[in-house]
């Protein structure tokens, strides 16, 4: 089979597509063939099994859209996007990439008349605060920014093409990923993982928010299995409502503390610095903390058992099992 | 003040212009200019104080919106739509106007730069079953068709393009409209209207579902009500949450017809003919039945009373008071 990834080149993107190439198939079908779409060429390389499309463009431009369905890929996970900061930064290019990109995605395939699987990443920014705790299922999209906003249209298209038979899709809600690897960025979120993978190379971080914050986490291992599952799965039972809240553990920020003191020790507990930063305890404070996702578990999705164990994953695959603050 | 309104033409769109054209003001703003947009001309007449400017085109064509907004009215009412049953028998048409004439017009409004309040029509048909009876404010919205899809598209973005500052919005989620005027139309909830208006004025109507069927009803007078109400209120209140279900009237077909006996005897009621169409009993199957309407009727926004007055406002509105079959 042939997969089409928007997207391969972002951190989550990377992941599915290692885990592709050494899968080498999803349930019984080869994997013969990966399109592989970013703005940025893809460093992964084909294997054996496996050939590479490398395609470097922009969604907002339909001819490169145009492209990447030529060859009617069997599957197409759609994982590119403006980021949630870029595209309140920048009105025009998240509506263009985010909203008209993936608009110009789902008409390219409909226009190709065949019904390939679309699995579409979405995202909790869908939801924005007041809202009850745990998030029950059926609660209504109330995004507070224009990222939400755009992944939210989204969902609403995939449900639409999928009933009208173009395509059979499937949006995937994720958590905040967490421990994202590499180093601190500017993202609002950014502090949940920089206070766990700084101390565990031994370096400080800095911590924006109060203790008490709750947030939705996934690990980025977490993150791939909801798309391998997703990519796997029957889909006939999800029904019309094709946009599922992944399962996450919630945390607060005292419980990541914690978990992180049980895995590493109080040294890299102490690496952590407080610096409230009002700004950002004010974004955070619309954001999401727990949800139910009845229906994604019931549908087969996992989470991570706990916040350590997401720690202990990221010391598992950024650090072959042993970080450096534990010598 | 100058209002536009788009789609002026249709039942409401006309219902709206002349009550602002008899009124003459909003609140005590004099109402110097309506720009009035349909793809048919306008038959509204200017009065000595309100002058009429007319634009007949298609919202589909980006040009044709610019001139909508070239002048900056102080206020746009968003009616236009391909309605359900067109937008799902042509998909592309539907999306071209509901979806990108939508966003045509939002855009032309950002890019004018000048923050006018937006009235737009949105409808039940966001919602899809299941759902709980009442359905809450904060259930999500799971169209079944592409129009409800189109519309829930233009929810989301009317509550960014508020959030963001680029006008001040406000969304109002009509129920089925009833008793319609005119003929007796082939869109699957024309019955409802059909079994009221044809037997008053003594001509037989078919009922193609059974009695137990409940739906949620506002007459074309409440439904005006409702713009009125959106064109004076203080938008401050409603918060970030920009779209409101509106009040309405829950009522099976029985008490629709009990009402009727109620109002212009059996008579009337004995021109009610039962046809079952298993085609129109399973799509009415999936459509909402009552809400709670909690928030709009805290903002002050009003229903009908009863089946019992939705009928009486057709009679006096459509007939002076006195239908034929009353005779």
């Amino acid at each position: 089979m042939h997969i089409l990834i928007t997207g391969a080149a972002g951190m989550v993107g990377r992941k599915i597509t290692e885990r592709l190439l050494s899968d080498g198939h999803i349930g019984k079908r080869e994997i013969a063939k990966l399109t592989l779409h970013d703005i940025v060429p893809s460093d992964a390389k084909p294997t054996e099994n496996t050939s590479i499309r490398p395609i470097v463009g922009d969604l907002s431009d339909r001819s490169v859209v145009d492209r990447l369905v030529s060859e009617k890929p069997d599957m197409v996970m759609h994982l590119a996007a403006i980021v949630s900061g870029e595209a309140e930064a920048d009105f025009e290019k998240g509506y263009a990439v985010n909203f008209d990109g993936t608009r110009h995605l789902f008409e390219a395939i409909r226009l190709q008349h065949y019904e390939p699987r679309v699995i579409y990443a979405s995202s909790i920014a869908v939801f924005g605060a007041p809202f009850p705790e745990p998030i029950p299922d059926d609660f209504h999209l109330t995004p507070l920014t224009s990222y939400g906003t755009q992944k939210a249209v989204g969902e609403l298209l995939l449900n639409d093409y999928t009933r009208r038979g173009f395509f059979d899709g499937i949006g995937i809600r994720l958590p905040t990923v967490c421990v994202r690897p590499g180093k601190p960025n500017k993202a609002a979120s950014g502090f949940f993982s920089n206070i766990i993978r700084e101390p565990l190379k031994g370096e400080e971080a800095l911590l924006p928010v109060p203790d008490t914050v709750r947030h939705w986490h996934a690990s980025p291992r977490a993150a791939v299995g909801f798309f391998m599952h997703a990519a796997e799965m029957d889909l006939a039972p999800v029904g019309p409502r094709r946009c599922l809240t992944m399962p996450g553990v919630a945390a607060t920020v005292a419980e990541q503390i914690e978990a992180l003191r049980k895995v590493a020790g109080e040294k890299a507990v102490k690496l952590i610095r407080r610096e409230p930063d009002p700004v950002i305890a004010g974004i955070v404070s619309g954001w999401p903390t727990a949800f139910e996702a009845k229906r994604a578990r019931d549908l087969g999705f996992t989470a991570d058992e706990s916040f350590e164990a997401i720690i202990r994953v990221h010391i598992e695959d950024e650090h072959g099992g042993h970080a450096p603050i534990m010598d």
